[in-house]
């Protein structure tokens, strides 16, 4: 059947989480928030484009930092209430500067960082 | 330096959302919520545990099931607001039976099931 973003469960401010994991190794990059409007985006235009909710406002990830995500496949969960993108990732995905914002692991009770700072960070939203 | 649920930061409900990737293959298999106290259950016995929104309880993956999520490693992401599990997971991941909850994908602007129930799915949380 047709997709409508219209008939996914958005929580009560509108929103769904949604995973970005790159395409060609299986990687979590990161996970933020999309409303109704920026999947329609999202599909539309091949720009993984998320809400930002501490700016409220559309984010068209790599905007402002050059490190876009390009959609190659957008997935529905059974509950219809959460997303999958499969993305190509320009650059790291955190603003850290890192390659995924999951660079952080708990081992043996401590918290580890896992990955390098491959470029510098951005101060804002990347 | 040492790991305190304490210092993630949940939603207003006092949650967070938690991806569970299966470590051997990337696979991306679920999406559910974690509070403080799962989030320190899940690192203590290693058996993964989210918090049922839907049943207002702790949800031991697998413990109706049989298809447990053993806890591989737990990574926290930069804004210390989401969590990513790796997990060894047993039979399916989704409560219908399909290996993924993520397998419906939008192609050329159609939903298209990706998986194929894999065991019969269950009545209620897997």
């Amino acid at each position: 059947m047709g997709f409508d973003p219209a008939t996914l469960k958005y929580d009560a401010a509108g929103l769904m989480p949604c995973v970005a994991q790159e395409a060609a190794t299986g990687e979590v990059l990161m996970v933020a928030w999309m409303n109704a409007a920026s999947v329609a985006a999202t599909l539309a235009t091949g720009k993984v484009t998320y809400w930002s909710r501490s700016r409220g406002a559309f984010w068209v990830k790599g905007e402002t930092s050059g490190h876009h995500q390009r959609l190659v496949e957008m997935r529905v969960d059974c509950d219809r209430d959460c997303l999958l993108v499969l993305v190509e990732q320009e650059g790291p995905a955190c603003h850290t500067g890192r390659k995924s914002c999951f660079y952080t692991a708990v081992r043996g009770g401590e918290e580890v960082e896992i990955l390098e700072v491959s470029h510098g960070g951005t101060s804002g939203e990347a």
